[in-house]
């Protein structure tokens, strides 16, 4: 029996998204394994904008309690760090116990990425911790993103795939995502 | 017997951290809730960087595992939207069945803000959907951050409350934390 994995990431904002998600499953599927993707399901109409984010938040909910792992697009988006709801996602899975597995298409660790936000302007305060012009911390342990997403990840047995891609192919480039499918699908015994 | 609840959000990261986690733990005791918060537990040193972010990441969950309730601080961190690390926690705590509760120090929701990082250069796609300059869908469905969140909280009869903190008391201001203890008290009928 094969293994369901949820898709998670911010493809769905995408204005290709449709094309991006068909790619990301008919890859998933050659991999041997059975993709399960937000956007998949079609939402009946609501009365209200707040009651159709709850009917999407129950849908892609309901996907992941049916799947047996994740992988998570964790490429940054609108900031420094990844999209929230794939991060929600991620801890929702881990705290189920499914396998977890995440990469990202920006090759520059999560230190350096903020050091550039600040614009270089940064300095090691009086308790020895990195931190920004504006005080705060910088988180410094040698991962791509906040450490509970990558230490989620890796404490379970799965791994973050980190990919330096065009700038211009950050979303949709799929070559970390394929080393993911390999990894879950090895560990699957499916090859 | 009172609720054990994890205190979630980017104060870790403040350069005052010590003092505002001390400021919310006596504020949680204060409503006759008890308090867990991360930073509460020493990190024994680890051999590299990457060992010390999986012990905070298991030091993390394993308060999480031990708590009833999350009061999730979603106020935006480095972006438009929350701190990455909070909202793998708020999906954590979702999915295991724990009591859901977040806030925000931001009043304009996702929309405004994500059309302000824009610069007002949005536009509407052939999809009727509301979309940035690069094209990456606006979420518009009336909520804080992305819908997994606000969706995940309200849709377990929790509450998102939302306050106009002043610019300078961004990581300050615990009025809407004070909120949510209220809440979580009177559901726990402690009041």
């Amino acid at each position: 029996m094969s293994l369901k994995v949820y898709l998670a990431g911010p493809e769905v904002f995408l204005a290709n998204a449709r094309e991006q998600l068909d790619r990301k499953i008919a890859l998933t599927r050659a991999a041997g394994l059975i993709p399960l993707a937000p956007g998949d399901l079609a939402i009946p109409p609501q009365p209200t904008k707040r009651q159709l984010g709850h009917a999407i938040s129950a849908v892609d909910e309901s996907m992941m309690d049916n799947a047996d792992a994740i992988i998570a697009n964790l490429t940054p988006y609108h900031g420094l760090s990844a999209d929230t709801g794939t991060c929600f996602e991620l801890g929702y899975m881990c705290a189920r116990g499914k396998l977890a597995y995440g990469y990202t298409n920006v090759a520059a660790p999560m230190r350096e990425r903020a050091v550039a936000h600040y614009g270089g302007d940064v300095h090691h305060g009086s308790d020895g911790r990195l931190r920004g012009a504006d005080g705060l911390m910088i988180e410094d342990v040698d991962m791509a993103d906040n450490l509970m997403m990558q230490g989620g990840i890796e404490r379970r047995g799965g791994a973050l795939i980190v990919h330096d891609a065009a700038p211009d192919r950050l979303y949709t480039d799929t070559t970390a995502f394929e080393h993911c499918l390999e990894l879950l699908a090895e560990r699957a015994g499916l090859r």
